[in-house]
This record gives C-alpha cells, sequence and structure tokens, in this order.
C-alpha cells in the first residue's frame, strides 16, 4: 500500500487492511501445515466415519463456512455418490424440527464454532442418530466440544472480519476428509502450497485489475460445478469489504431469470473450471459475451484470453476437486483491492462481528 | 393501467405488462381449482409415494420453482422430520455421479417440464433406485413422462416470462402432498383463494408503495424460516422484471456478513411470517432499524407499523407453513409496479426465453 501518498476521500491510514492482507499472505503455510501436520488426525477421523457407513450428508454452516459447505457437497456427491443436503438451520432452531438422523452423517462447519445456533443444531442432530463431525478453527470451542467427531483446519488465529485463510484451510481439510472416506490418498493436493505461493505474489497484477471496478455499482459472479462455491465466496468477499452487491448465481441458474440484469455496464465475473465445470458453463459464457456483458475471467488461459479481462490460473496438471482451493485466492486480492481502491478499510467492514450469535 | 396517460421516457404501449398483470390476478381461480379438482389426485400420489417409505428427500429445480422446491424443503423437515437437501444438479449432469438413491424421493419442480437437464438428472435418479415425482404444469411434459409419480398444478398456460401463477400453484401443490405423505387434511389450504383474491385487489395500494423503488439501485430481501422462499423468489421477480439488483438473505446469514452493505439508503424488504419464523426474524429487524436501514416489511400489522413502510398481509388465523402462498402477492405485484414505474416491460424481460434450455 502507498502508505505516503494521500489518495483523496475515504483515505485510511497506513494500516489499513494490514490484518485481512497478512492473513491473506498465511495461507501457503497455512496449506502445508494441513498436509503435513493435520492430514494423519483427518485420516483417522474419515475412517472411523467411514466404519458407521454414512447413506445420507447433511451440512451445516454460515457465511463464509457455507460455502465450504457446498464445496463438500459437491465432493461427496461426484466423489462419493453420497447424496447430499444443507440444512436449513431454522427448521431445528425455531421450528423444532425433530428428524430422524439414523445412517446421517452431520457436518458443521464454523471458523470459530461459537455460534450458538451451529452448536444448539448439531446437539439435537447428535441426539437425533446423526454421526456428527465438526470443522473448526478452534478445537477448544462449544462446537467442537457437542461433536462426535472434530476436525480442526489449523489455521491460526484469524482477525480480520473477512475470513481468508479459514476459507482454504477448510476447503483443504474438507477435501482431506472425503479422499479419507473414499480411501484415496489426497496426492492430488501437494501442489497446492506452492501454487497458492505463485498466485499470492501476483498482487500488482490484481490491483491494476481492481482499479476497473472503482466505480462499479453491482457485480454478478457465476460459475459452474466444483467454481460455484468459489463464486458463492467471492461474492461475499466483495459484498463484506467493498458493500459492492454482487450477486452469485451457478451459470445454469442465471439463465434462469438473473440474465435480465446482465447488460453492457453490468460486470461478469466467471470463475471457470479447467475440467467438466467449465466445459458446462461454455453456454453461458457465450450467452454473456453475445449480450455484451464485460466479463472477466479467473481460469485457463485460452478462457482468459478470449474474455474481457482476467487472470490466468495455473491449472495445468491440478485436478479439478482441488482447484477451488487456488480460484479463490485471486478473488481474495481483487475484494481486498477494490476496497482499498474505494478508500475503505477491508479490516473493519461495517456492522459486523467476528463471531456472529445467530439464534 | 393508465392506457392513456403517458409517463414520460421508456413508456410503453397501453400493453405493457397485461400477460403477467392477467396471470398474476388469475391466481385466487388456481388455487381454487387445486383445492378442488386437483387435491384428490395429489392425494392419491402422496399415498403411493407415502407406502414406499422415503427416508430422503432431494428436490431439484431452477429459478422460481427452485423457490418452491426451497418451501418444500421446510415443510418436509418440519411437518414430516424427513432430512431434505436440493440437488447440485451438475454434479449428474456434469460430473456423471451415480449416487445411490435407494431410499430417496426425488421431487422435480419445472413450470414447463421441459429443461433438459431436468429430464436427465430426473431420468438418472430413477435408474440409480430413487422414487421420482415431477411437479410440473404440463402433464404432457418430458418430465412428466420419466418420472414415476407426476403432480398437474393446473395453472393453466403461463405466457409472461416472470412466472406468477405457477408459482402459487406449485406452493398449494406440494403443500397439499406434504400433507397427504402426513395423512393431514390440508384443511389450512382453504382461507387461500378468498385471501389472495383480498390482496390481489389491493393493487393500488402497491402502486403507491412502488414509487419508493423508482430510483433504487439495490435491495436487499431478508426473511427466516418459512417465509425464506418467499424472500428469495421476491429478490428473482423484481430482478427479472425491474433489473434491480436484489440480494436475498436468510435473516440468519445476513449478519454473517452481507450486513455491511446495508445501510440507509439500501431498502431493505423484510418477510415477516406471523409465526417463528417471524420471531426468530425479530432481532435481524432490530439490528436493521438500529443501523437506519429502510425497513418495508410484509407481515403483520404491528410488524408494519413498526417498520419505514409496508403491506398488512391478512394472517390472522392462517397456518405459518400457507402463508407464503400470500406473502409472494404483493410482492409481484411490486415488482410489476416498479417496473412500470421504471418505464420497462414486465411482461419481456430482456434475454429470457420462457423454457429455459439448460444441460
Amino acid at each position: 500500500m502507498a502508505a505516503t501518498t494521500p489518495t483523496g476521500p475515504g483515505e485510511h491510514s497506513e494500516h489499513a487492511g494490514r490484518i485481512m492482507s497478512a492473513e491473506m499472505a498465511e495461507q501457503p503455510a497455512v496449506l502445508r501445515r494441513i498436509l503435513d501436520q493435520g492430514a494423519p488426525r483427518i485420516r483417522e477421523v474419515a475412517a472411523a466415519i467411514a466404519a458407521r457407513k454414512p447413506r445420507f450428508v447433511l451440512l451445516t454452516a454460515r457465511g463464509t463456512s457455507d460455502n465450504a459447505a457446498l464445496y463438500a457437497k459437491y465432493l461427496l456427491e461426484i466423489r462419493l455418490g453420497l447424496p447430499c443436503g444443507l440444512a436449513s438451520m431454522s427448521t431445528t432452531t425455531a421450528y423444532g424440527a425433530k428428524p430422524d438422523l439414523t445412517d446421517v452423517l452431520v457436518i458443521t462447519v464454523s471458523q470459530s464454532g461459537g455460534s450458538p445456533d451451529l452448536v444448539a443444531s448439531t446437539k439435537a442432530a447428535r441426539e437425533a442418530g446423526a454421526v456428527t463431525l465438526a470443522v473448526t478453527n478452534n478445537p477448544d470451542s462449544p462446537l467442537a466440544a457437542v461433536s462426535e467427531f472434530h476436525i480442526d483446519i489449523l489455521a491460526g488465529p484469524e482477525r480480520a472480519l473477512p475470513a481468508t485463510k479459514t476459507y482454504t484451510a477448510s476447503l483443504l481439510s474438507l477435501y482431506l476428509f472425503v479422499e479419507g472416506l473414499r480411501g484415496g490418498d489426497g496426492a492430488a493436493a501437494h501442489v497446492l502450497p506452492g501454487l497458492a505461493e505463485e498466485i499470492l505474489a501476483r498482487r500488482a497484477e490484481v490491483r491494476q485489475l481492481a482499479a476497473r471496478y472503482r466505480f462499479a455499482e453491482r457485480m454478478v459472479i457465476t460459475s459452474r460445478g466444483y467454481g460455484y462455491p468459489t463464486a458463492k465466496e467471492a461474492a461475499l468477499k466483495l459484498m463484506e469489504t467493498s458493500y459492492i452487491p454482487a450477486l452469485s448465481y451457478s451459470g445454469a441458474d442465471l439463465l434462469h431469470g438473473p440474465l435480465a440484469m446482465v447488460d453492457n455496464i453490468s460486470p461478469v465475473i466467471a470463475v471457470v473450471p479447467e475440467g467438466h465445470g467449465g466445459e458446462a458453463l461454455q453456454p453461458v459464457l457465450d450467452r454473456l459475451r453475445g449480450r455484451g456483458a464485460d466479463l472477466f475471467v479467473v481460469g485457463p488461459k485460452p478462457q482468459v484470453e478470449a474474455a474481457s479481462a482476467g487472470f490466468v490460473l495455473p491449472t495445468e496438471g491440478v485436478a479439478e476437486e482441488v482447484q477451488p482451493v487456488l480460484e479463490i485466492l485471486p478473488l481474495q486480492l481483487l475484494a481486498y483491492e477494490v476496497t482499498i481502491a474505494r478508500g475503505q478499510d477491508p479490516d473493519a467492514p461495517r456492522a459486523l462481528a467476528k463471531v456472529t450469535e445467530t439464534h
């Protein structure tokens, strides 16, 4: 950041965004820690849960963790063939629903492990017969305590309000867990720390791209398949830091209505996985280009070259199912840089508390 | 509509919105038709499916039908205690996932019954052992053909691009289906056609309220529990007709990030059910008021009086689980009137086709 160059109205101290900035930069080290120190314990948990032969999985989470949970849903359905659902928490906490959860694995994802509604719904799920697993950044949390199993995502304390390192740490932990369930070795993840480092070193490139959105009044973010959780998380990150209304849709849903909203003044960000998800997104990209949308692509080089702008992801030889750990990185940087460019402080979004006490 | 009074820039012919307008007005008659003619057949289908004793339910849909599917998820979880998930369709259609769907009921909701990906994923689900039910407005559709069971929502041809009568018809059909599954009589639905008529007669009131949003650049729509699908559907309706970016969140999720985006120039619409959902929404409403948000409430009178503006819903004596059929009506009217006020044609949103061919 240009500490000595005031940038006009809304200018902040030289420290604006320094906590978020530092935490984004920690991600390669966190990913390495999970692979080196976390993986054996994750494998043990997975083996114990596999022995219980769950037939159905319910995922429970909010905010950023909900996007990590959605990633796990894709992994569980595609790689394990387990039907999954995202829990509608209020059915338990507000309506007192008492579902029969025999044969059901309930996975609750929460950075802090402290949100009362997550603790209550996980406790209720365990009493209703579910196998319960908490995935948190705090082994001493109430959520870890009420859950039968726990995975520590080992991200270290997260102090910035916009979650960054706990998101990628949750993704990698969930990937290794699903690999463990299916008896895989998780080898596809080994390239991630090095590639994450490469991507995060390209901050100047993102800073330049961020100038495009200095005055944006809205954004649409789309993807498909494994990239869809990335689109949702990027939208959340942009909203909670820069306050730009960012709407995320799966490519297919975008064609079922919200496309009407997209025109040549509405910027669209497309997350294009290298693989089946990217292929399924092609017709959507063609429609968007046909409408003259300003299309920013995060994905492989040819896709970026066919767009108005973009960020080339190093996806060659990277399995599609682990690409989400990388895809979000330039979008975290983008949210950060757009927020700085708009004269706001990414560390301190209006109105938010780190542990959200929903009931 | 004031056919003889030009309304300035963007003015359309006297017929702007007449199809959507006519179809909204048909809703009381459609609801009556479902209760009188559709209910016996829905009960038969429900009895046949109950005999198969499904243990989990997966719901598959897109766009407006996806919001109807979400409503069914709340009903199934709360009133039947059946764990549910919304299907991520691309796991089957793009990734070829082959889940074991023994004991799983797969419900596919689609107005047209024609979208190729819904047909393909329903066919795949049936082959994978699921009990399949299609809920459509077209018994001769490919989706009805590949499904083991079918419920006709009896809404008559829908020609406007923004779905209105097929949404409320899907809600009521799904409500009667879930009632059938649990051996209930569905009596709570009998008040709906009359109350729908009352609400739709208050169009002039909504037209006045719509003036507030003539120049809105964004909107946030929130609710909780049974009202959450209404919030999502209202956002979709506003976006596809008026192109205003409308972001919908469950009240709890709103506190986990997007609240940063809400300030005194961001209008918030809250759908406040009379019942547990409304109670669970209270802390969110208090936070929003504390931030000086412009709060528009659709709900019971005291809630509307505590807000900046609103539309009083006749909810006295109406069971919370059927209120969504009524809640959406003033919001459909609002989307329509805001669009007319902005000089656009609600019948012809840019870029949309009635049957969306996603694959």
